[in-house]
């Protein structure tokens, strides 16, 4: 069993450009959250890696809507880069909440999720390296996704629940709230992307 | 004018397990709100239930992707089966609130919601059920999933009123808000299945 | 380059018909915030446009169930007429929120949400118009709703951070966080069918 798409082929090259362009955008909100030295900048930061991620988007969009032959089923390679840029845009809104919300200091729910975030990507990453060569490990990146978002909703679940348990102020816990659903819902992108992956590999088995 | 589907088809056999399945869901989030004896052990049977609609869900996801010859657009066989396993999420997402908000005890309006959320499913799995034979009394059940959640929405939209008049406490207000909302999409979700149900019917009229 | 779709195209006559419901709508909720004499009535009226658009959305999705041959892509079709249909929706929740949450009177950041919106809808039917002409200003129009739906992002994020420094009551805080969000939700679903329609343009460019 062979590669689906030569190592040179186009599409092949934007969807790894998104992936390591996630995994940018998933270590800034990581390093923003565990040191919170200057959590203004790191927000900017993600803020530019997700303009990029658009322009990325975009172009796979427009190669898209121009090619007769793609690698895989049109509406799988639409449906990655939707779910990709997804994942990015829930980075930059969970990073824009805590500028926003003025935190002042992050939990240790919200650092966890970040680092399920953070490990969720470089597993996407690693399965679309994979779209080059041999498809068989896929399926298990796509097992590993699932698990790590099992586990980012538990977190989140918990940190919600510990919020209500002990938060008595309303405005602070719809605060934390939010942050921690905008932080799990980038782990359901992620879930979103592995899904579609693992179509892509069971259609060309 | 004759099914789509012969009886033993594969397909139809999966769909009527999982909207059994979601029956079974539906009913037991009904009997914790309605009882409210044990609403933690109610949870953890419906986390069961939802356990197993996505182990359907995923059979019915692989052998689409196996399949050259389905029985109608292989895009309907994906969303609906989509949707089905989204009902079963938000039944899910609905005790799990239930039970982390510690709801002391359940409201008129959330039985109302659960009422309504049952004979919706309830609906839609006698529709599923015709794919195998007549199709025309599917129209006619398509109507009746669009006025159940017609009347979630209203039920939903006064429960929120109310509470924004009479609850104080602005936590419970939150907690109360996200209940009903939840509660309220698990309708929407059923009226999602029947519009794709009623377009596989137009389809092969 | 001529148009996709000729002038008597019974498609296009339709998804004309809706955006100029959409605008309808759009007049509205800007009048109803505007004005603010008496809301009760504008979300009554904005209700009725809401529910003429559902059953203009009906008879594009019945028309494309039964045409073999479409001015262009089915799915696109479908995409489009779902995201004009979801910006009236939103623009009916907002209102209804505006009215159910007995709001004393309008934020200015509400009212430019709301312009914000008319514009957007009035972009997006003249996008519409050109269906059945040239098609080479679209990509233009296209560009102006993704640059208004930034700034109704931009006006919603500084309406909430604004919120939060200095509403004190958590129940209004709720109140109009959602509101916001409701109304910035309305111009997503804007780019969302600009997108679609950038789309339809490259594929017969």
């Amino acid at each position: 069993m062979f590669g689906l798409i030569p190592k040179d082929e186009k599409f092949f090259i934007m969807f790894k450009e998104m992936t390591s362009n996630i995994i940018e955008g998933a270590e800034l909100l990581k390093d923003m959250l565990d040191s919170f030295s200057d959590p203004a900048t790191s927000q900017r930061r993600i803020k530019d890696v997700e303009h990029k991620g658009d322009s990325l988007t975009h172009d796979i969009i427009r190669k898209l809507n121009k090619s007769f032959v793609t690698p895989f089923d049109r509406e799988d390679i639409y449906a990655l880069s939707s779910a990709l840029d997804d994942i990015l845009d829930l980075i930059d809104a969970s990073a824009q909440r805590v500028v926003m919300y003025n935190v002042e200091k992050p939990t240790p729910e919200a650092k966890e999720l970040a680092f399920l975030i953070l490990k969720s990507c470089q597993t996407i990453d690693k399965t679309v390296a994979l779209l080059g060569g041999k498809l068989e490990p896929i399926s298990e990146y796509c097992v590993e996704v699932n698990a790590l978002e099992n586990e980012a909703d538990r977190v989140c679940r918990e940190a919600i629940s510990r919020l209500f348990d002990e938060e008595k102020d309303p405005i602070q816990l719809i605060k934390w709230k939010e942050i921690y659903e905008t932080l799990e819902r980038a782990t359901d992108k992620c879930e979103d992307a592995a899904n579609i992956l693992e179509s892509v590999v069971v259609k060309n088995a």
